[in-house]
This record gives structure tokens, C-alpha cells and sequence, in this order.
């Protein structure tokens, strides 16, 4: 396998989009992509788009709006990890030497769907009895409550750190601060979330161009590389599991780090699944920032927030930018590249050298999830 | 890139399982293969999924029926090619070496959506005006019929041939042959086309275990090594296009048969994409069978007939066979791979060495599909 690496990223600001076509709204992503990766449409072999719901050929649909056509196209579905696994197929066909230049799309339209529910698969055991995703992490909050001491206002700061950041981030869906009594004081949805505990639903689009790092000079997008692909699936296990533990978070993390030759401790800027203000805190552990029970400490300390040590989610995460499922994986891969190229502006992380994107999903049998995916990136 | 072969194939007759779920389609064709290739559970890497309309994380739950957890899952649609595009991602992370063993599943539940009717995309120009596939199909035949003389007998023999070779196939949907005045005077679908001329709707599911060849030995499947995987888009040109000459597969053929070091003069046994009978004549001239004009003549002397030299789609193809759209691909290789492995009984290619699949849709834009797969494999 030939190292890979990421040299262009593209993304629209995450929003509502009921106007536009799936196509229309991917396709300008796509378009900053190939021009900051200075490829030409020609130099492309294959192209990748991970989408949960966008219905059948949706990369085919994207990319005739571009005249990018006649090349393998591929639509990969893998719920919230969708985008990040259509990343992996591309850097397993770059690395393999398949492909020199490789597109990957994350795009989705969840307005196309009306409200907020989207239309899971009632054959899932769990969907079926009415364990869907704000239920399944309102259970979590309340067993790490009821364990580690949580408290309800340091559940509310998660959101309160990821709406600061992200109101530095002019692509973030939401882009204004929000203080601990907004929070708490919002819309009960699931003890202990309020609405500004859930992260918003939308739309969106994010793209990145990926080639083999011996050939990027080729090109004048500013190359980063890949140190580490991962995907995971869950075991649904039976019998008792810690439903604070995100197994397939820590089983993943493992794998990514010893591929790429690093741990937390070396990774500068993190991008986590923060779907749920819970899910953030759980990730921290999980990913190794620190040991179980001490999240809500990195919080309050300020090591998570920009200018601590070990930022998470300086884009604002999931719960600013919002969640437009098959293009978040994406999505994360763009900011993480732009803080490693030092381009993040008022909300860089000074001198990023590694960033992880983290992103799962796909609640199938409950604590478990269907696909995890976490890559690890240096400049 | 290593060479790569398929160790173990199942599948499950095509057919109408409306009471079933998705899982309970695909797992049964899925431990045929993995009982057919001698591989514990345990051995495989990774698994792929290749479905249309399964809905999220397809491949997810139909491997947590057989324990099979923990491994990267991924889902991969490309429309009719979802599952043969599945495999080339297969082989591409076998043959790069990132897994040893990975396994294919094809699946897909129509009777889900009551009638024949499918979810198509409003947002394709075409669908939005009502060019479905038998009317795009229908036009085709038109063309075709006028240009070279093909008759209205000529095409339903198409349809004759077919159904006598899925007579033969235990897995088709269809198990009885038919007359040519059986089906002319069936049901009038869109001019040319009889309800005879057009595949079935239904469910179905298939599935392949592929390994690196170098280690085939350690496991007790009879290898049957890919010579060729391919995929492709089409062009989506304006202007005047030919619309008897499928250019995907046209241009898709000359890659695979390039990458293969054969030609179809070596090839001994194809499964074609006949989703309506002028398919499978458009395609003997696309994938050089014969020149253009010709492909009446072939069928009528009977060459691709079983017993003739260059025998199409022995399986009785989509037309007997039915076309759960992600099924279908991974099913053609089933059939393809037994036929190597002279396992065919009455259907029997006699010393069939090399085997072609192809598989074709996504009807974006017209004339063009918006993706085409083109398989080899020798034994």
C-alpha cells in the first residue's frame, strides 16, 4: 500500500436546502475540492459518495452536473459513517495503486424527508420498540450521570464549548453562542437532553480529493497525510454491556492508532461524533483523551475547548454544524485538513500537526453501532 | 495487486418473500457461500454489501443474524451493479492486501414496496418525465428493429431462449419455458414489449467469498480466480447518440477484456444484463460477440444457446431468473463461477474455462447508465 494523502477539501455551509436537487446542493462542494486540490477534472479516476438516504446513483446524479462522468463511480451507504467509509474505499484504491487521483462526496438531504424523522428500517429490532437515537444517548446520560457524578450543567456545557466554536466557523449551521441556562432551559426532548443537547438535522455537502502522496507534487493542493483509515463494525454482543462504553469507539481507536503510529497523546486536534452532548464525553474516554469518569474534568478545565491542550471539535461538531448524515464524515476530514494547513483563521489550533475525525453511527442493536470509522491525518 | 479468486458462492431461489425481512432474505445465501468456501466466520476481514433499496446499514443486519460482527462492513449502491460493484471493492482490498478474505452479499427486498413500481428519483431529468425503464428499453428495441430488420419473433426467442435455460435453474423465478406466440400474446407493456420481453420484479440474495489466490490452498472452496473487475459511468453526452450502442458496456468490455489478456473469442459462458429481451442482443455486439446487426443471426443459429458455442446467460438470465436489483450482480457470478466449476448439471457449459458477467443500470440520463460491471473469471 502506497501512503495517501488528502489534497484538496471543499464543503457548503451545513443548512436547510428544500429548494435544490441532491446534486445541487454536493455539487459546489465538489467543485472547491478539485480547484484547491488543483486536479483537473481528467486527472480524477474514480470517484466515491457516501450517502445514507440520497436514493439510488447519487454520485452518478452529482457529478454529471460537473461533466466528471465515464470513470468508477461507487455510492457507499454506512449511516452517519457513510462519507468516512466512502474516504476508506478511496484510500484502500489509491493506496493499492488502482487509482492515482481519487473524489470522495459526502452529501444528503434530509429535508427531502419533511421534519426531523428520517425513515428507518422498521426490521431493526430495536428502531421497532422506539429506541431511536435521542432515547438510546438520553440512557447513556443518565447512566454516566448516575456513575461518574455528572452533573446536568456540565452536560449543558458541551453545547455551550461547540457553540462557541462554531460560531467562528462560517460553514456551522447555527453560528451563534448559547450560555449553560439556554440550554438547560430549551425544549425537553430526552432526560437529560433539551433541543440544544441534540445536534440540528439538515443538509449539506462536503468533498475531499485524495492521491498517492509520491505524486502529489503534481498538483497544487497543499498535501496531508493519511496515517490512518478505519471502519468498524459492532459485535452485538448479548448479556451485559456498559452502555457508557462505546465499544466500537475504543476497539476502533486502537486500530487507528497503531496503524498510524501514534496515540491521543500525540494528536493535536480532534473532530468527535458529537451527535448527542453525552456522545462527546463518552468520546473522550474512548478515544484515550483520558481515563473513564474524568471527561466532565477535561470539559471544565478547558482542555477540550479551543486554546486548551487537546481541542475537540473546534468546527462547532455535529451539535453547531448540524448532521446531514452521509455528508458529516466528509465534512469532519475538511476541517481537520484545513487546521493542519493552518487555515482555520480565528478558530485555528495553533501549530495542528495530527488530527483525528471520529465518526459512527447506524444504531442497530442499541449500544452497539453499525459502522465507526476513525481516521488519523498529518500535515 | 495480488490475484484474487472466489472460494464459495450461494445464493437463494428469486422469488417473492414478503414476509421476510431483509436479514432473513440474505443469511441463508450467505452461509451457503461461507459452508461452500470452507472458511470459518473468523477468517473473514471484511464484508461488503451490495443492495439498492435495503435501506441503511443493509449489510449490518443481515450479518448480525450469522455473528458476523466486529469486521468493517461496508454498503455499497451503484443501482442494478450495487452488488458487482461490492465486489470490485472486494477485490480491490484483497488484491491490495488489506484483507485475506472478504465476503460479497447482493440483496434486495422489492415486494417492500407492494407492487412493481419502484422509488425511483424525481430529481433525474428522465424518470421525471416518465422515460422508465421499459419505455427507454422499448425505444431501443424500436431503433434497433428498424435499423437492422430485427422482427417482432426474433425478439420474444429472446425471451424463449431464456426461460428455456432457467427451465433448467432451480434458483429461477420463472421455471417453465415458453413460446414465441406466448409471449407475443402476452400482456402489452411498452411497443415492442410484452409483459414476456420484460424481467420480473421480486427478492432474492446472493453472496461470494473471495480470497487472495496465493493463500486459496488454505481453505477448502474450489478457487475460481478474477481476471477482470470493472466499473464504470457512463458519459452523459449531448448531441446525437446511438441508442442501440450501450457505449458504457461498449467501452466497460474493452477495459475488462484488456485487463483479463483475453477476448471473447476466450470467452466460454457470459451472464448478461437482459433485463428486457433487446438487452441481451444489444449486448452481444457491445461485448463482441458479433459485429453490429448481427446479433439476431446468433441467436437463431442457436450459438448462444446452451450447446451452442457461445452460450448467454445458461442461469436463463434476469428474464427467468427475476432481478432483485442488488442481487443480481453477485448472482450472476454464482452462476458464472458453478459453470467454471462444472457444477451446472443439465445446464452444464460443457469444459467451460472462462466465464464474463455483466450487469448494467441506473438509468440516469437516458442512453447512458450510470454505472456498468464487467467481470472475468477462469478456472
Amino acid at each position: 500500500m502506497r501512503e495517501v494523502s488528502v489534497i484538496g477539501v471543499g464543503m457548503i455551509p451545513f443548512g436547510k436546502y428544500r429548494e435544490k436537487t441532491l446534486a445541487e446542493i454536493a455539487w459546489p462542494a465538489v467543485k472547491q475540492a478539485i480547484i484547491d486540490a488543483g486536479v483537473k477534472k481528467t486527472d480524477i479516476n474514480a470517484a466515491y459518495c457516501g450517502t445514507a438516504l440520497g436514493g439510488m446513483m447519487s454520485g452518478q446524479r452529482v457529478l454529471k452536473q460537473l461533466g466528471i462522468t465515464g470513470l468508477p463511480i461507487v455510492n457507499v451507504e454506512n449511516a452517519c459513517s457513510s462519507s468516512s467509509s466512502a474516504f476508506r474505499e478511496a484510500w484502500i484504491g489509491v493506496g493499492a495503486g488502482v487509482y492515482d487521483v481519487a473524489l470522495v462526496i459526502g452529501v444528503e438531504k434530509l429535508t427531502k424527508f419533511g421534519g426531523g424523522t428520517l425513515p428507518l428500517e422498521k426490521e431493526d429490532f430495536e428502531v421497532a420498540h422506539g429506541l431511536v437515537m435521542p432515547a438510546l444517548y438520553g440512557m447513556r446520560a443518565q447512566r454516566y450521570m448516575h456513575d461518574y457524578g455528572l452533573t446536568p450543567e456540565q452536560l449543558a456545557k458541551v453545547a455551550v464549548k461547540s457553540r462557541k466554536h462554531g460560531a467562528l466557523n462560517p460553514d456551522a449551521q447555527f453560528r451563534n453562542a448559547v450560555t449553560v441556562e439556554e440550554v438547560m432551559k430549551a425544549r425537553p426532548i430526552a432526560e437529560p437532553f433539551t433541543l440544544l443537547h441534540c445536534c440540528p438535522s439538515g443538509d449539506g455537502a462536503a468533498a475531499a480529493v485524495v492521491c498517492a502522496s509520491e505524486i502529489a507534487g503534481r498538483f497544487s493542493g497543499k498535501p496531508v497525510r493519511v496515517l490512518a483509515s478505519e471502519v468498524n463494525s459492532g459485535r452485538y454482543m448479548t448479556g451485559y454491556r456498559d452502555m457508557t462504553t462505546p465499544e466500537i469507539t475504543v476497539r476502533g481507536a486502537h486500530e487507528a492508532y497503531e496503524l498510524a503510529g501514534v496515540g491521543p497523546e500525540d494528536v493535536d486536534v480532534f473532530e468527535v461524533h458529537d451527535a448527542f452532548t453525552i456522545a462527546e464525553l463518552l468520546y473522550y474516554e474512548a478515544l484515550g483523551l483520558c481515563g473513564r469518569g474524568e471527561a466532565a474534568r477535561l470539559l471544565e478545565d478547558g482542555t477540550t475547548s479551543l486554546g486548551g491542550k487537546k481541542p475537540v471539535n473546534p468546527s462547532g461538531g455535529l451539535l453547531s454544524k448540524g448532521h446531514p448524515v452521509g455528508a458529516t464524515g466528509v465534512a469532519q476530514m475538511v476541517e481537520v485538513v484545513r487546521q493542519l494547513r493552518g487555515e482555520c483563521g480565528p478558530r485555528q489550533v495553533e501549530g495542528a500537526r495530527v488530527g483525528l475525525t471520529h465518526c459512527t453511527g447506524g444504531g442497530i442493536s442499541g449500544f452497539d453501532h453499525g459502522a465507526c470509522s476513525i481516521h488519523i491525518f498529518a500535515n
